[in-house]
């Protein structure tokens, strides 16, 4: 029965359709009776922002009772000639002649009315918020971007990895993680202490993993360029804008190759997937940039256009205290970088993308490269504007001794990551990588300033319906 | 540093480098010493099964000494000159001028020698696994077959969907479920009661997906085609070679559509990505056609070629009671397929893949459009030689009242589902899906007999190491 045309499809190809009989199938999002007999469907297939017009005559037999039932959220197919609109919204409309009522919706109860509705409101109907303009651009715009990453990577050589997602281990050596267990807490009856692992599923604490990264390296020192795509954890009691409990990461590694290379990668990295949605997501970007983010197509084509601003970590501060800024935090050598400092360096002193490299040693975790001055590592921040960090790297230690030390001084388990030290004992080589978090550059793509809304189900605390 | 041409480019572009100047950086597999002076390497890169053979001159100043160590494991980087090789084993090597050591290995202490290594034993250092050839060529085709299938899907006009990982529901109504929480069970004091949950990250027991297929239902119902493609976990406590508690899952779903529109989507897919590996990953495939399974090459044409045998399940219990085949369980209608008649089916019956449909209704889950039969599902399993079953869909009921009654005689809570229900009474459409293990497909495509080598990292009980 699925022999319908994608209306995405019948609006890229106007002229092949026009005077033809198609078929469409899909949901009314408006009906409007016309006292000359005529009644207008704003029907939306999901395959792109434009709904198409479908007239339909009143008069016909059996229709009039039908045209009724036609109600916002209903389900039809409609069968019809392609013809030119003489309205001055659409370019073409379909004439129905058979109409098929799959699913009627109840206009008492829908829950999606023909008026704006609040993010908060959506996000508890969940289930229906993909049917919304806004959430439908996100949903095609979040698939296109991931498309383009995998494209990008793999036309780069790199192999898709997938690393693990339960795991004994915890990358960041952070607290914040979820435990994965078989254990019902409700029905524990005793003995809370390590001998209860005996009994569950893996036989010792397991944890969801909070990045891949470790595990990738493991297979870019044998590939030699690989990637992760996948859902990373963290279980961070912070209810803001810009966590979520489960978000999707890419992690790119690849072998012989230092920050210079790090840099480079992620600036094509960027650059590819930005003049892909350029290309093949005009009309949801162009949603966005209406609705949601006036200045959203010019920044993009600016990162599509213009290099990354390098700078030092050392720099950077410097240039934030020479700056007039009122920061509410002030910028300190030894201090992690604020919001506020990120978004004044991308958004004011460059207006670009910037990628700020070398931090101080004690800001970033165990597994970074030391760099000769022993006091800062290899690590780049790439910024971007309104959304501050979207691609966090570094080049790995790969000097044994250097890693041991890094892991004494932050009290890392040496028998834990064995495996881990090994590979710097079994053909070690230069190596670098870093995280590109999804959420965040589809924030970044729609200018969607809430992270719940470019993520179908949201995870925060307290939350993890549907 | 990154400026090394992958040996895989170089040997599928030989005309093109012979007699250039080629830098490639890898690992070292083998070291032969030639009484005449020169020494040959056998290098490998990971970006395809062949090494590129380097040719050393010992006598060369400083050479002699380094030529030492360059040990099976050790990294390194080589300059020099692409020539015609005189060998029989390839068709080009590279005469090196200067030679680079970035990690050396002792070869008292790696683990990986020069000859066969059990699969058992390898999994134990799955941090160096990837360095062997057959290791190396799962994760290749896995790679290729993973971006096949959303290159795949994306022709298709289906939209990429990443559903919860986190989730309160459990899509079969099954047990074996993982629990996530951020309850330490080694610290909980008292109350061993639903109370505890006050304190948990969600405020109630949320569990790992078993299945994408009901949130991905919602985004069909509003894009009308998508997929998911994510990890989905059973703990089921069972050490077989086909069952992992961490695997990765593609769901497609598509509204309008029916089984036999999951049928053709099904075989359209298999034919499709079967293709594109046997274009793209031919050297690898001809390696397990070579040292895993003899007929590997013949079967995955077969696939391409030959349309799935369609049988309902009633006939392929007949036909399973009619063989004189001596099954452990007889075939008896109302019972399950056992894997003994899935491989009958597919291996001796049809000799190709079979799609089994309509399924006793008894057998499947709550969410499987009933016939008009009454006692039977419009469910499919696709069946492949060797590894059974592959894919496993069915339309799913859209109709509410037929939804509530399977609801109601197989115990599924109507309060959990609401959402599930709401969208059989907003717009609800005929729709259907299926959902293929992409292990199950490595396996397929390299004639592997224990998944758990078709994984980066597999997760079994006990087991959850690096």
């Amino acid at each position: 029965m699925n022999k319908a045309l994608r209306i995405a499809h019948i609006l890229r190809n106007t002229s092949a359709f026009q005077g033809k009989d198609v078929v469409v199938q899909g949901w009314v999002r408006t009906r409007r009776d016309s006292k000359a007999g005529i009644s207008f469907l704003e029907v939306n297939d999901g395959s792109c922002l434009t709904n198409l017009q479908v007239v339909l005559e009143r008069d016909r037999p059996n229709l009039a009772a039908l045209v009724e039932r036609l109600t916002t959220g209903s389900s039809v197919e409609v069968r019809g000639t392609l013809t030119p609109s003489p309205g001055k919204r659409q370019s073409v409309e379909l004439l129905a002649r058979d109409i098929l009522l799959y699913g009627w919706t109840d206009p008492a109860r829908y829950p999606l009315q023909k008026k704006r509705h609040s993010f908060e409101f959506l996000r508890t109907i969940a289930h229906l918020r993909p049917r919304t303009n806004t959430l439908g651009a996100v949903a095609r715009i979040r698939n296109r971007l991931s498309y383009a990453l995998h494209t990008f990577f793999q036309e780069e050589g790199f192999f898709y990895v997938h690393t693990p997602i339960i795991t004994t281990s915890d990358c960041e050596g952070a607290g914040d993680v979820f435990r994965v267990t078989t254990l019902n807490p409700t029905e524990l009856e005793h003995a809370n202490d390590e001998s209860l692992y005996a009994q569950d599923f893996f036989h010792k604490p397991t944890f969801l993993t909070v990045s891949g990264q470790l595990q990738a390296e493991i297979y870019a020192l044998a590939l030699g360029k690989v990637y992760t795509f996948g859902p990373t954890f963290r279980a961070e009691n912070s209810n803001t804008s810009r966590h979520l409990a489960e978000f999707w990461m890419v992690e790119p590694e690849m072998a012989f190759a230092d920050l210079d290379d790090d840099l480079a990668l992620a600036q094509r990295c960027l650059q590819y997937v930005v003049s892909d949605l350029l290309e093949h997501s005009w009309d949801d970007l162009q949603f966005f940039a209406r609705f949601v983010e006036p200045g959203l197509l010019e920044s993009l084509k600016a990162v599509k256009e213009q290099p990354f601003e390098v700078i030092s970590y050392t720099e950077a501060v410097n240039l934030l205290k020479k700056s007039k800024e009122p920061f509410n935090f002030p910028a300190e050598w030894g201090s992690d970088l604020q919001s506020e400092h990120e978004r004044y360096l991308t958004e004011k002193a460059f207006r670009r993308p910037v990628a700020v490299i070398n931090f101080p040693r004690d800001l970033k975790p165990f597994y970074m490269r030391v760099n000769d001055d022993g006091k800062t590592v290899a690590a780049m921040d790439v910024l971007v504007p309104r959304v501050g960090e979207i691609i966090g790297g570094s080049q790995r230690e790969e000097r044994r001794d250097m890693l041991l030390e890094q892991m004494n001084r932050k009290g890392i388990s040496l028998e834990s990551y064995a495996w881990y030290l090994e590979l710097r004992e079994y053909g070690s080589a230069p190596h670098c990588g870093f995280g590109l978090g999804l959420e965040r550059f589809v924030q970044f793509v729609t200018g969607l300033g809430n992270i719940r809304e470019v993520i179908p189900f949201p995870r925060t605390p307290g939350h993890a319906d549907f």
